[in-house]
């Protein structure tokens, strides 16, 4: 059967939400690659093979497109530890946090994450940037929950869930500053190996025995 | 004494080393604070008492700026990394890391570290950006030795250290991003509990059983 002439509404409808998600995409790259100053809605379009005029066919400014890009990338962390939340039986809070911060290392290295942690919302003006600082809150606060409920169940030493929250973000989103997609590691398995150190621990049992003195030494761990 | 009424040549030049580093200073602030291509020099200038063209004085302009601010920055991390290193006899391989890496947390909440960390070389022309990626990849090697060094001496588990030295500038780093120096907890007690994560591991031993098949269990612990 030939296509039909004309397309319906709610086929118009998809093929313009995948054609902005290309836009979108487009510049979340050219923004973490060149920086959000130095990018031009020409750089954007140019990567697209269309006309600056064409990308506002989908987007009203370059803040907009930033402010979409931040969103999407909070929303896909948030989307990501809503599930390991709902997650229940399936294992206890350790496990859990481990599925999580595995989803957190592959959405900091996909286009919008990446875009989230390398531009960020630090360019747009003060309410735009409320705006997505109220989702980062709301991230940060079911992050911590994860770690409480593991605290709870036993599988997670006691800590302050903010310090814990915080270092493991930090250690997971630095990825997206070094790695390079065509080098030879996968992002699973860095991620594997970053999230390793957080719940092994790097010390040899017995080994550094001044180190209780520096690093705080928790429960009966080494 | 009555001070003489004129300096001489080194009282002069010690005076202009301290004045241009107080208008870096408040320029780092500054850039931490509301981001590099927000802040005018207008806007240092004010921070400081003075007009713009005091400012002239001493620097040529915000490209400069923000490239001392970044090479200092990197500078403080590259000598507490070589007297972690110079620090033989100094306790085996771990405990060396432990000190510098609670000298990291300290430098990257100060003006000059946070301003490397917030705002960093991106801003700067290619040219610059080279020079000071240049010294990012000798600290890097620094770090990385020293965890070679802890891994040859039994305190660090067998691990790839170009992993284990981006994870823990990872979570040292984002320290500068949230950390408010008006809070209750010290930099210090922040590095503490943050290192003893990497060091003593989070999981309560026997706990969380499935969680070699996503983390990645090293050598003996857990």
């Amino acid at each position: 059967m030939a296509a039909p002439l004309w397309k319906t509404q709610a086929q118009r409808e998809q093929e313009r939400a995948l054609k902005r998600e290309a836009v979108l995409r487009a510049a979340a790259r050219a923004f973490s690659e060149q920086g959000f100053h130095r990018t031009s809605l020409d750089d954007v379009a140019e990567r697209l093979n269309v006309t600056k005029p064409t990308i506002y066919h989908y987007v009203r400014s370059k803040d907009e497109i930033l402010f979409e890009c931040v969103r999407i990338g909070l929303e896909r962390l948030d989307s990501a530890s809503a599930s390991a939340e709902a997650q229940r039986g399936g294992g206890c809070g350790l496990d859990r946090l481990i599925v999580l911060w595995t989803e957190y290392a592959r959405i900091v290295t996909e286009d919008f994450g990446r875009c989230l942690i390398l531009v960020g919302e630090d360019p747009l003006p003060a309410e735009t940037r409320k705006e997505l600082r109220a989702l980062k809150g709301k991230i940060d606060k079911r992050f911590r929950g994860l770690i409480e409920q593991g605290i709870a169940d036993g599988s997670i030493q006691p800590c302050d869930s903010k310090l814990l929250a915080f270092a493991a973000a930090g250690a997971l989103s630095w990825i997206a500053r070094w790695h390079d997609p065509a080098g030879s590691l996968p992002v699973d398995e860095i991620a594997r190996q970053t999230i390793g150190f957080f719940v092994n621990g790097i010390g040899l049992n017995g080994a550094g025995a001044g180190r209780s003195r520096h690093a705080g030494q928790h429960a009966s761990a080494v």
